[in-house]
């Protein structure tokens, strides 16, 4: 029984009582995502990616740390501090699956994986395999490092997670009793309660959606008590300082991003999970003041996040080396969960651009096309080493990813009031949105979007409502256009915001919209050195790059393309899943012998180099390294050559 | 009572028997620099580092933890777990400095150091005051992360050093019992001894120096063992896995530095003294090999190794981020040590130049004017963040300058045979060089070297002898003269090689060299991305760079100079202790609004952006971050302008 069928609300994240969202979620079972794109991925997830990532989770030991806290196993816990969480972000993926799609298999695996849970939690409701058995008694002592709440708010997330997609209260029982004795343990000074906050974010925000599942206001106060007491420095010490853990200032006196993305981003989520309930302006507006830095100095081309393998950190304003890119896939992950709730807390389009960005360059590229593999890390170019797994030691990622993925069609729409319908990502499906008021909007999308910008919307409902569709801030002014049934309508709003249609519909009317998909090139700010005389090339949401496949025998860091001779679309069905290649000409510039064994040599001026022509060919970004290994390469010289 | 003058022999290292030697040590203690630019530095280290320096081990518990070894004091260990090896540095930098004039303070410190040592050695010889008291069993359990045979190393490097520049066998007797202890702990398979390596090279080297100091061949064949047995999978794990370790593959397999820098450095060092020793031809050609390669694909202008924060390493060809450059001060340390060596193997100019290059740009950066502050990371741009500091957590960098400086005078000269000198470096001063044959030849120096090229050599000998004057590879051709008394000298010799004068000498007898310093623009390889477009500028052996100090209101960022348009110099003795500054007129770049808020946008084409005039002020990169913090640049835009 599928959750549309049994009506359950399954909103990825539940700001659907949220007193001060602007927008209103969409349950993921009322979305079906169907078209070229969207649908094999959806599936893939279930098929492929998730019993891959089970049998992962069996043959290294993560199942079995369970096992051995009822004393079912007797083996030392294997792995590290926070592998149960990578069980419980398996839980929450294929939940969401399950709200899509009955699957036999995945619905006896979760069940199996919720029974590991519910047998190893304590008596006082605690669960943790690291702190079990013989180290049962050094629980909450090393909060910095061995993230036991970050376990608890996976699993957590997961339990609110299992409960939507499916109704059963099963692993939410678990989780309750967890956080009911987090609540017990944690408090502010003079509570009675123990000072601590975790090293890594997480049990924020899901603190946070246990509330709102439950109606248990506890859980927001715990939740609100953890960011407050962030920032005091309750995490002295460690390689990389209290930054690492953005514990080096209150909150709301942070002015940029800083130390580990990952957790930098599942916090600030967290925070807008805050705001999103108690509307504390000085929240909002110190997460809006680090997102618009953020994107203005410290993301990727790609959208990804974090530059720094060491620490897996932000790094300065402007500090974004491509090769040593580290942007973790699990960042883009966090910045999708951040966009998301953002874009709820505003109904701002910026929000929705940098997740649709993130999601199709941040994030996909970090999973194979054939669905089991991950990349952890995400360079912008690479000499052909850089390969996806299939699992990690530390393997946040790839269960990330398919939650993700799993819950992608709670990210198409938004409802706001009782007669308005936002439209955030082009998908082709279909939808049947409950809008607060009881009415039932279904929305027919048609479209071979990411690959062409022409989109119809089929409306199935009776009367006046307003449809908002986003005009990605991607798109050049005047390249957009749109018609209700056969008539035009104005679109006069810059691209990067909303138009909203008012009018009676009728079952059948449609909406045609045209985005203009011209393949561009980007160049970035002149203080991103490395990128001084480079362009990139994209094309509507997709960035582009160069791989050495495509490429034989040239040296993809000396090719040089002519923007104003542009580059012209191929459609390859059969390549990489199917996928529009970029061709031109180019020129591969040949440096020569004047370099051979020296690395610094007197300046010769702007002597152009001899070089040749090549062809060029530039496949999406996020389908790179599916085929034979090789360079490739994001940012190529540009050349002002006609 | 100096060295000179009780005749002691301290070479810096004692290749004076080693039978594959080319070139032959000139003793410490035989060599005065007494010059505007090393004379101060060469006092300063005694006075001012040195004295700090103890304040430092004294205050962060380093002596303390050999005392608790006694049961003197009743602490826990304190800090890292190579700690002792700053003492054991520190001993051999204050060892030099007494080999070159009497200081009663240093010499009681040295006492007060050599007795915290007898007295912390253990009945069979073990010294570590990690594993002493409580964890005394733990002996030899973690060689991969816990140094203690990298802390045996820097014990008899100490010892070696004290003993040749005081002539006394105290230490040595101490390094000796532990030398010992070390080999009759490890050995090969079938040997009955443990296998192991340590984490961190440094005990080969030491070992055969010892072996150099005693005559005892166990120690040379103890440190062939550990070359040999590294590269096998003794170090397995880690974060950064076998290569951080340069254990994934055998010395002689490795294609390129990789790993941990200080590590890799220390090892070929090691290998190298294996080489003089052994004679072993694939030693000599794998150490080649990598050199060249490293020079010619990992070596930052500066000279600087080891580009990578994340596991302080090597980072790729051509992987040379400049404000994100990690370069190790220990690293250039590591490099002198290993060119040193190299040198000695072999007489050729290019490990003298690449010695000189990184003394002056590679590890001078590190050591603050004033003599007391350090810089353990060395970047070539800065936002004006980065400091110097009188010491660190992990502080292995600043008594590793202090040897360095200590020892300078033995990396003036060497021998060769019994009629041959080499002048590596100029340097004011005066030497009084033994011959093997025991001819003595006096050469006094007189040079403002590096401020100027211009240098007199009076020679103080009678008879034939072989003068080898370097013509550093910084020079450009034909950019060099030559004059013995009033007579030109034709130089026909490529730059970056030795020019030899073979003649009868009379006491008084002089040459002039005569090096021509012109400002120079330097450009990198095409493969170093970030530099596209950029140019670095050097003068003579010394790298400048701009500092915001200098450049007010401006963005270094955007300053754009014309090569072309040249620099002028500007002696300024007041600036920085005295230094050469570069002066001249550049433009800084105004990207101005139209980046606001954006860090990406379409591709504009070659437009120049608007700009304004700026005077631009260069000055060394030795001497930065020692006036008000600010931003400083190495690589600045070039345009081609006249």
């Amino acid at each position: 029984m599928t959750a549309e069928k049994t009506g359950l609300h399954s909103p990825v994240v539940d700001t659907a009582r949220s007193p001060h969202a602007r927008l209103r979620p969409v349950a993921v079972s009322r979305v079906a995502l169907d078209g070229e794109f969207w649908g094999p991925r959806c599936e893939r997830v279930a098929t492929d990616s998730l019993p891959a990532q089970w049998a992962q989770l069996a043959r290294t030991g993560r199942l079995d740390n369970f096992r051995r806290v009822t004393g079912v196993v007797k083996l030392p816990h294997q792995g590290l501090v926070f592998d149960d969480s990578d069980l419980y972000k398996w839980i929450e993926a294929a939940s969401w699956c399950l709200s899509r799609r009955p699957d036999a298999r995945l619905e006896r695996l979760v069940g199996e994986g919720i029974a590991l849970v519910e047998a190893a939690q304590q008596a006082d409701g605690y669960v943790s395999t690291l702190y079990a058995v013989e180290r049962a008694a050094e629980r909450w002592t090393d909060l910095r490092d061995n993230h036991e709440l970050y376990c608890a708010g996976h699993l957590i997330q997961a339990a609110v997670a299992h409960r939507r997609a499916t109704g059963s209260d099963r692993l939410l029982r678990v989780a309750r009793r967890f956080a009911d004795l987090v609540c017990e343990t944690f408090g502010p000074a003079g509570s009675g309660r123990r000072p601590g906050v975790d090293g890594h974010q997480e049990v924020e925000l899901a603190l946070i959606e246990l509330y709102r599942e439950t109606g248990e206001s506890r859980y927001l106060e715990q939740a609100r008590h953890f960011v407050e007491a962030r920032g005091h420095g309750l995490l002295a010490g460690g390689r990389w300082g209290r930054e690492y853990f953005q514990d080096h200032v209150p909150f709301r006196e942070l002015d940029r991003m800083t130390g580990h993305a990952v957790r930098a981003l599942y916090y600030n989520a967290g925070v807008t999970d805050l705001y999103l309930e108690t509307g504390d302006a000085s929240l909002l507006e110190t997460l809006s003041r680090l997102w618009t830095r953020m994107v203005a100095r410290q993301s990727y081309v790609s959208g990804g996040l974090g530059a720094r393998h060491d620490g897996e950190s932000f790094g300065k304003d402007y500090e974004l080396p491509n090769a040593q890119a580290y942007t973790e896939t699990c960042a883009a992950v966090g910045c999708i969960m951040w966009c998301h709730r953002m874009l709820a807390a505003t109904g701002e389009a910026r929000f929705a651009d940098v997740l649709e960005w993130t999601l199709f360059n941040g994030l996909l590229p970090g999973w194979s096309l054939g669905g089991t593999e991950y990349f952890y890390v995400n360079p912008l170019e690479d000499d052909g080493g850089h390969r996806r797994q299939p699992w990690y030691t530390c393997s946040c990622c790839p269960p990330n990813v398919a939650r993700t993925i799993a819950s992608l069609p709670g990210y198409v729409y938004s409802t706001r009031g009782e007669d308005a319908i936002f439209v955030h990502l082009y998908a082709q499906g279909t939808a049947r949105l409950e809008l607060p008021g009881g009415r039932i909007a279904g929305i027919t999308q048609r479209t071979r979007y990411p690959w062409s910008g022409d989109v119809e919307l089929e409306i199935d409902a009776e009367g006046e409502l307003v449809l908002h569709l986003r005009i990605p801030g991607w798109c050049e002014a005047g390249a957009a256009s749109l018609h209700v049934n056969e008539a035009a309508e104005p679109l006069t709003l810059a691209p990067g915001s909303y138009v909203g249609l008012r009018r009676t519909w009728h079952p059948g009317d449609r909406v045609r919209l045209h985005l203009s998909m011209p393949v561009r090139f980007q160049e970035s700010h002149p203080a991103v050195l490395e990128n001084t005389g480079r362009v990139a090339i994209t094309r509507g949401p997709l960035l582009h790059c160069v791989e050495g496949v495509d490429h034989a025998g040239v040296d993809l860091r000396e090719v040089e393309v002519a923007p104003r001779q542009g580059l012209a679309e191929d459609w390859r069905p059969e390549l990489l899943g199917g996928v529009m290649v970029l061709r031109g000409k180019a020129r591969e510039r040949l440096p020569g012998e004047r370099w051979t064994g020296r690395l610094y040599r007197p300046y010769q001026g702007g002597q152009a180099p001899s070089g040749r022509d090549v062809a060029l060919t530039a496949v999406p970004y996020f389908a790179w390294q599916n085929r034979t290994p090789g360079p490739m390469q994001v940012w190529l010289r540009a050349s002002d050559g006609t």
